[in-house]
């Protein structure tokens, strides 16, 4: 499109239905080409010019919701993602939910029933922070459900999607693709920075052992759960200004699908020339 | 201070606790003898980058909370200043909630049940993009409830934004201060752009016909709720890049008084170098 200098290709990040995506298929520092870091700024800045129009629309509209599920291994840039991308879009109409650890109120449920109160009401972007997906990501890792109900909770993510979908509500989903070297760096960097103390803790690096659990439970979740109504992205993620890039054009694209529209006055115009008022 | 160029003084705008306090004292189009809209440009600027490092603080903290509270007539300006002054903070540690009228289910309960579920968490800047005191403004003018129940909301009122004090929260309520001449422009140019219909509603001109009532309102519930824990301001709102100033300024030295810290580490730096990590 020419108002975007920089033409990201997304489609090649999409998960394709059906199986057999291997993550291994997609380098975590892609950047198709791409190292112009001035015009990927400059493109970025546009970008979020129009997303924030398209959300304008979609408030004024009122008909339809869009939900961007994030999902990441630590230190993969969720939090930095939806700062750059969201960036200058009016916060009345975005609602993030960061979600974590469940409570005991929230154990006492099944695990969509959290989840399910904090889909965004129409004309709202809604971005999860972590998701429903943790419940087959850390939730197998750890075994901390029988296996038998993991396996049924795919169907039931699927089927909740398309709830959501058939009700409105656009499901985009990213997942935020670093390697174990680059982890590594960033884990390290953030040991350095004692103003980046608070976001360490030593349980990440148990986590980090079982770098290879959470690719195999993620590799399964992507297979089973990229539909054609809620597909799953598998964004580079290591180049930041890439990763915003991809995601911001990923969000404007499905806005512009969506094509929201002012909605037609609650009054007849006519009725009330502008002089007229008093 | 010096890292603000344009010195806004919002401390004579603050409603005196005890009462006594007339609307028609602060000129609604004042700007304190300022015009230079690029100095007033770069300053916002310096202010929203403030209010966003302190915001991360805040965050990281998770020890306290700021809750902003925003009136206005019609066209007052609340959704533009949300947007003007919150734009570049991280959305994520941000919660704001736009009251409309009440469902059935929370005209259920009593008046602050649902404004209670919309508190900021911990290390979140919630804003009430309308709040509880329309119990005290619409319901009034309009008569919805008895005068004598409306008479104890206003120390209701008082005693839940002392309980938020206690706990953490601090509450800072700004009135967007407009003539009702201002309001009659911005409604015909609101008429004049086919995209700004949406948000015009023929009822507003109903509303328009009670000014002098609501006036009267507004006045009862500043000088009855104005307290040293939570503070009313009348900010003079004509001139926008003035408006956004006094609020701007208003957040910031609010949350550098509450001071957040970046909390210590949850483990022992010399347990961890960065060189050791694998």
């Amino acid at each position: 499109m020419n108002e975007h200098p920089l033409d990201i290709d997304y489609d090649r990040y999409r998960v394709p239905p059906g199986g057999g995506f291997r993550l291994s298929s997609i380098a975590s520092d892609d950047t198709q080409g791409m190292d112009d870091k001035d015009a990927a700024r400059a493109t970025l800045s546009a970008l979020r010019e129009r997303l924030s129009s398209l959300q304008e629309r979609l408030y004024a509209e009122d008909r339809q919701a869009l939900l961007l599920v994030l999902q990441a291994m630590d230190t993969g840039g969720k939090d930095s993602t939806i700062r750059s991308v969201m960036k200058g879009v009016n916060p009345q109409g975005c609602r993030i939910y960061g979600f974590k650890k469940p409570t005991p109120q929230e154990l006492a449920r099944d695990f969509l029933w959290r989840v399910h109160q904090r889909v965004p009401p129409k004309g709202h972007i809604g971005i999860f922070n972590r998701s429903h997906y943790e419940d087959v990501l850390v939730v197998r890792v750890h075994g901390l459900v029988p296996p038998e109900l993991i396996e049924k909770r795919y169907d039931h993510i699927n089927a909740f999607e398309r709830l959501l979908h058939d009700h409105g509500t656009r499901v985009v989903k990213v997942y935020l693709h670093i390697s174990k070297d680059y982890q590594l760096e960033r884990l390290r960097r953030r040991l350095e920075r004692p103003d980046k103390w608070w976001k360490f803790n030593p349980q990440d690096l148990e986590e980090r052992k079982r770098w290879d659990d959470y690719m195999r439970a993620y590799e399964l979740a992507l297979n089973r759960c990229s539909t054609p109504e809620a597909p799953w992205y598998v964004v580079p993620a290591e180049k930041r200004w890439f990763r915003n890039l991809v995601v911001a054009r990923l969000l404007v694209d499905t806005l512009e699908a969506m094509s929201p529209q002012y909605p037609p006055p609650s009054f007849d115009p006519a009725d009330y020339p502008p002089a007229s008022l008093r």
